[in-house]
């Protein structure tokens, strides 16, 4: 057993690039952002606008994001991305992000992110609540 | 009597620029947008989050969006953006924008907003309604 | 015959969408550059990072970028977006895009971009020259 | 003796922010990388697109970026950032950010960066250099 997986390929696009022509750093956070939803769509089934609603959660916000940039991505290159839940604790886990380009590992990401519903308490404020079992399992293979 | 302007300054990023090493098109539109809303501030002596509930509109959402680049603007230049209400219509308006760098136009852009409700045959779509008078004169100086 | 179109599909994220819950204006100036740019490799069979080197030129850089925001696009939404080259003028040309979601018309854009080389008398700024008849070829089908 | 700070204060603006109401993670990034650029700025006294030529060196890339999510930032929220060097290296430095709202730390970052001189080895890519000792402390106070 091991870890789920999640793949995509994109191209690294002008825009995404700085005048160094490289990605500049922010853009890394927001290919990160995305493939955690499209893993959790591939894992649970859920198409990533129905997640809060068909687990009772109000979403998967993010407490911590880091990167690690070891060799520049430049434009046009075509990177591709894998994404997996490293770990699952109570009620958060975390995603780590490899993008590679060429082959070669050229980012490391990681997120940690809380399963999360209203506070009972104070309805305005969020509260990390227990993953379910059922959830975490979906995550293995 | 004239058009009441917003007028703000701010500086060239390194990541608003592109391979070029000029600014990349999309972050104009930012600009615009963000001076649009202090613009609606100082006429209105309403902060943006207010602005709807203060008058009864979901929002101002944008239906049209143009720029002219005539200069390019690079890393560390320091802009001035200053913005307008060209001209508004029963339900809509559209605003003027102006930036400048070292006292030279370098970009014109022009947004046409809708002053919007819910749609009460459709909640879920916006419709434009009539425009108070008392709002349009504070745009007038 | 007509003009060559180039068209892809790509998903609205999380990180594009605002607090209304759909995309904000800017992001949609970068899907058309992004576009523009794939439009030029289909015509021309040229990376768009060779593009310049391929052609004599240093770019196609944007002189003008419009959007009519006709639907919103929300969050999750599967987008399509179609791309022409509308109208070759002698040293610049008008891209056309058309982004629906659902096969409704979501947006219409417009790029007005220079074929653009090094100005002879003042190597730091860019000048339009003629666009060659064969490349214009190329856009036609 | 201390580290000199450097503060600034910016609005959250609609656009940072996503369908939640709350500023989009991958924006923090962009404000502490700018606020890293200002620190150097009023540290050595030099404009940031000067900065390599100054000190003959390419960049000051960044090889590890971090950031902790405390409490979310909204829009038209008043965020105040400063930002220090916290350790000096050989040739590498980490800046450290906290971002406040309403006085109450609402984010912590952290960027790894390197001063960064071209490969004598490999002209295409950049290799930490020793920090000058005269660098180093104009960043103290």
């Amino acid at each position: 057993m091991g870890n789920l997986v999640y793949r995509r390929q994109f191209a690294i696009e002008w825009g995404h690039c700085d005048p160094a022509g490289i990605v500049f750093n922010s853009r890394f956070f927001e290919f990160f952002d995305w493939s955690a939803w499209l893993l959790f769509e591939k894992a649970l089934g859920v198409r990533p606008a129905e997640l809060g609603r068909t687990f009772g959660i109000v979403g998967i916000p993010l407490v911590d994001a880091r990167a690690r940039f070891l060799k520049p991505a430049k434009f046009n290159d075509l990177a591709e991305i894998s994404s997996e839940v490293h770990e699952f604790r109570r009620s958060s886990f975390e995603v780590k992000h490899h993008i590679s380009i060429g082959g070669e590992l050229a980012v490391e990401g990681s997120e940690t992110r809380v399963w999360a519903a209203q506070d009972p308490d104070n309805p305005v404020k969020l509260k990390g609540i227990p993953i379910p079992a059922e959830v975490m399992e979906r995550f293995r293979v």
